[in-house]
């Protein structure tokens, strides 16, 4: 059986992802129809052996869809999966609108794709740091149950959108030829850094950190897990990278940390000790895996682990956990 | 009264800050002589009105110092300041070969200068993620005793010598126009960043992180605190950025922290929580104050903060504080 499918936000960087995933994982495609903003409207894309028109949204426009992804971010999402919806279309939402209702599924496939049903209609797909973050954890904390968590992130350019991406290559350009630049974030960004952008809370702590505690605790379902983040953007183009220290309630050796971590699928181990070499984002760019290393035990505190974990942020951080999710659902 | 100086490692990003600085502070220089490799040997450089030439190291050379600036490098320092302390000149090394020497001061002036004695011929001056992370933290140890920090650094290109910087640079510049480049780093640097490639120890720290560790114990003369760190270097070519959660023994408030840092000299409060707008390292590249912000309340534990850090490793975090050291001494 296969299926009409369409994705809303086509031409971002993670719906170009998704049409990708779609024809190399040989998804059992119907028909594909692609939406985005009105600025996109005129551009096609190549799609199999067809070259798919760029559609706009309209509530005629969603109908006759079986399975929609959901990636132009969040005001698009509250606006427009309801009506997807109300036509019985199986809709992955790749923003944060919808992760923390409570009867709305937050799902990595390979933590808890159990919770996917045949009868959902709608699917979140975690935050894109979080993904990272807990591909390597999950099955850690099954073993010795996470406590604690701090975690420092160094989120690539990618991760807010194509344009940010073009932002970095463009003012690195034009910063090395000493050419002028007007740059459109408040400080420049060629060989630059800064905290996340996402809305500042009252507590001091942005969205993105929020997000990452929020979900961690959905998605391992328990709700006693601490964990605070620092959310940073680093001018990379593509994957994010993340250092974790994590206080568990059971004792570990790390033997049995590697044991673990051996048979996680989607997990990569990346590291090679005697060279003194762990994973890069350069070396996790459209790569399906996450991967992790750097696994020692803090001596500053009993029970605890610290880590290094990097992750294509468009794939297994956004795209690619989409398609896993339809994957899974059309199999039920 | 004035002296005569030695600097060593004159060519050096750190040594030629110090040359800079000498001259910006009106330090009282009687005499600058600059020492260099081989490879540097043949080159000259301005100083107030003179142009000096670049010396060889000799055991000669070295006698008729009144100070003597070391930032050249561990091998360097072990080799040659025994020599010139036999002449009786004052060392401050900015090197970490004496750091953990229990007789030998490390000294941040704002924090400890009272170490500095009239007597003393050699001063070790620490390592410039210590630095940044100790500016603002030591006021707040002495208020509310700090227990366990958990620290991920954002290290510049800079900070492992001006021959990283050039790779960046031109690693970047070839990446922007397809051209062909061959790394020197086991991996691409261009938009890339990698675990901090200082030799690994067997616990699975590299050195950077067990300096951090080690060093934050002796500056805030309190063997109990607890440090665990990941250091990364990033693709910025100057400044250092680091993230701290610090757990402390006494509770606090975030006025009481606010208060206590407003009159640090040496450190500037930079956030405008309304803009969302906190330090980057290219606010921080040039200037001599450390920038601190994001501080806030981490709710996953009690007394426990966090807070972002970014300063020039090259001017506070290593020539500056040289200088500092000896402005001081002279003084005594």
């Amino acid at each position: 059986m296969s299926h009409a499918i369409g994705i809303i936000g086509a031409t971002g960087a993670v719906g170009r992802e998704i049409i990708s995933l779609l024809e190399f994982r040989n998804f059992p495609v119907k028909e594909l129809r692609l939406f985005a903003s009105p600025r996109s409207q005129g551009l096609s894309i190549p799609f199999l052996d067809q070259t798919l028109p760029i559609e706009p949204l309209s509530e005629k426009n969603l109908q006759g869809l079986d399975i929609a992804f959901f990636c132009a971010g969040s005001s698009i999402s509250k606006q427009w999966i309801p009506l997807a919806l109300q036509s019985n279309c199986f809709v992955i939402d790749s923003s944060s609108t919808f992760r923390q209702a409570p009867q709305i599924p937050l799902v990595i496939p390979e933590i808890n794709g159990h919770m996917i049903q045949k009868t959902h209609r709608l699917i979140a797909s975690p935050n894109c740091a979080t993904t990272i973050l807990l591909m390597p954890l999950f099955s850690l904390h099954r073993a010795f149950q996470a406590k604690r968590i701090v975690v420092s992130t160094y989120q690539a350019a990618s991760g807010a959108g194509a344009h940010l991406l073009q932002e970095l290559k463009q003012e690195t350009k034009a910063y090395l030829e000493n050419a002028p630049y007007t740059h459109h974030l408040p400080f420049p960004y060629a060989f630059n850094l800064y905290p996340h952008n996402s809305p500042l809370h009252p507590d001091g702590y942005v969205e993105e950190e929020q997000k990452m505690a929020h979900e961690t605790q959905k998605i391992l379902e328990d709700e006693t897990i601490q964990l605070t983040a620092t959310c940073v953007r680093v001018p990379v183009l593509r994957a994010h990278s993340l250092s974790a220290n994590v206080e568990f309630k059971q004792p570990f050796t790390l033997d049995e940390i590697y044991q673990l971590l051996a048979s996680v699928p989607g997990l990569a181990l990346f590291e090679d000790r005697a060279a003194n070499r762990f994973a890069t984002p350069r070396d996790a760019s459209g790569k399906n895996d996450i991967f992790c290393g750097r696994f020692r035990k803090d001596p500053t505190q009993p029970n605890t682990l610290e880590f290094w974990a990097v992750g294509d942020q468009l794939l297994k951080g956004a795209a690619l956990n989409a398609v896993q999710i339809a994957e899974r659902q059309v199999q039920l």
